[in-house]
């Protein structure tokens, strides 16, 4: 990016670019010039850390009372920066360290489109993830029961993900059970799961910064006509849009795929978000797979393909797999537990 | 604020700052008035959660490839608009939208000391957050042995803490065992505890949104002379600066009763980070106890105190407590385990 000549020096301070670029998340800033060796400014109490940490990189201690901006500044002047992110306040004193303005540039979405394609490594990361998703899923399988709350699901589903290796949740895990399964984001209480409830279970695991992302609809007891009607179609559209995606195809046609399918069930009105997003060092990132999006799909991306239908005052379904996009099509990172019945 | 007839509109964008105002996570923005009522935009996929769990708001719906800005620039100009937070892509957006910068001012901080200080409704919750946080470590206390990987102590922790009511940790677990106690955010890996190592605990429980933090150390096995005179020293520090906290001293005073205490006893450049911080949505909030800090605490105020010596290659300690200023002095929310050796 920066070879190609159109600028001399980014600078990075957003936590999880820092991330990206370092493998270390206790860092301020970055600053990659065009040529030579990054600098990579870190306060006192992440100095040693950082120096054990990062490799082929100057750390450079930020102390007490010292001005990061004039720091950057005295490095770059009178050259122009790029910049991936910053709140306006920073940006004002930014712009004063360098000379104004028009020494700046913003770049943030370079890193998103950089982020957006995984290399094997980061592949290996996501997939371990979601192996472990996996495990958080089998044991909401086991527990989603009429009886126990949804937040003691929670807390067997994250247990059992930690025991095997998770540095943590990806998200906050949402166990959504009878009413709240009708939304999307319905939380995590201490309501206690009732017979013939559906119950939307939709977690994932962080291993080594890398995140999953995985929803599960099982209903509490046996299923009504309804219930299952409603479960086959988003299973449907969460199929159609699977066998559409792959590399170079437009992420709005794969959002299309699914929303057609819901459409022609006669509950396109319910299916009130995006079909899914890009997964990696962050739960929501490129690209995007929603009906207006910009985005073409390219080999290297996870996604994750997640139709659902959430009727208000009833409840909802979601079925949610994480995606790579490979070469000549896409596979399954996560998998397993397509029913809507659980153990009983 | 608006009352005082310094501004029209502020509008928030920052997520911490929309659940602070409203107890919802999930809208793009809150658009308050001067007068009236005011306005809560939400995308699709969280608008029915927010008409059931808001009260007081008009809830606005943003449907798909609608400009949020230009909708509050419509119900605002041409009357001045403060923000609390904003990239600088968004801000200059929200200026063309409102029609230049000169109607938009940043009014963050106001917003920060506004939730510097809390209520008894926040107190309450940031006491459960506290005890839950008391009943992770009680599981720390328990676990840390030779032999058990730092990870699996986490688990422990967690899972205790969630099967009695948390919501979740209110930060990354850190397990720092060996050297890496060391590192203040030494992290949490596969790492074995061994015999003899310093293990720094540090964690918390997010209970309704409202979160708690506390720092132990602890030895696997018997402490040595040295490990103890470390021990020792900082919780002096901590109890010195417990016992200067009030109500309108200076956040750098108190940071002062703790890092003389250290260099009084030859530790004070291994003391490489502030006292401490508040504490409440988020866990690192005003105000700030460092020795550059200008906050005045004042009771409502929750803060950390949690001095710590780290020596690069041996080990290090923290204690840590969150602290709730009241009117005549101070309370510790999180007491307990102040001990350098586990149960083995």
């Amino acid at each position: 990016m920066l070879k190609q000549g159109k600028m001399d020096f980014f600078v990075t301070f957003n936590n999880v670019n820092l991330t990206y670029f370092t493998g270390f998340s206790g860092a301020t800033a970055l600053l990659i010039p065009k040529q030579g060796e990054g600098t990579l400014y870190v306060s006192a109490v992440n100095y040693e850390q950082a120096k054990t940490e990062t490799k082929g990189l100057a750390v450079d201690l930020l102390k007490r009372g010292e001005n990061l901006m004039q720091k950057i500044a005295a490095k770059t002047a009178p050259n122009k920066l790029a910049v991936d992110s910053l709140s306006i306040e920073s940006w004002r004193s930014l712009a004063k360290a360098v000379g104004g303005e028009e020494k700046l540039e913003t770049a943030g979405n370079l890193i998103r489109e950089l982020r957006s394609v995984k290399d094997q490594d980061e592949v290996k990361l996501i997939r371990e993830a979601c192996n472990l998703a996996e495990i958080g899923m089998q044991m909401a399988f086991e527990t989603v029961k009429p009886g126990v709350t949804e937040r003691r699901v929670a807390a067997e589903v994250e247990y059992a993900m930690r025991k095997k290796g998770a540095d943590g949740t990806s998200f906050d895990t949402i166990i959504a059970s009878g009413i709240s399964s009708a939304f999307p984001h319905g939380s995590c209480t201490n309501r206690t799961i009732h017979q013939g409830d559906l119950v939307v279970v939709d977690l994932g695991a962080t291993y080594q910064s890398y995140r999953s992302d995985m929803t599960r609809t099982f209903t509490a007891g046996k299923s009504t006509e309804k219930q299952m009607k409603i479960y086959e179609t988003v299973k449907v559209a969460q199929q159609k849009a699977f066998k559409a995606i792959s590399p170079n195809i437009s992420a709005a046609q794969v959002d299309g795929a699914a929303r057609r399918a819901i459409e022609a069930a006669g509950f396109g009105e319910f299916f009130v978000h995006n079909l899914g997003h890009g997964v990696g060092l962050e739960i929501h990132e490129a690209p995007i797979l929603s009906p207006d999006s910009k985005d073409t799909l390219a080999a290297g991306n996870v996604v994750t393909d997640e139709p659902g239908i959430y009727l208000p005052g009833y409840g909802g379904v979601r079925i949610e797999d994480t995606v790579l996009i490979t070469s000549n099509g896409a596979e399954r990172l996560t998998t397993g537990y397509y029913s809507l019945e659980t153990l009983r």
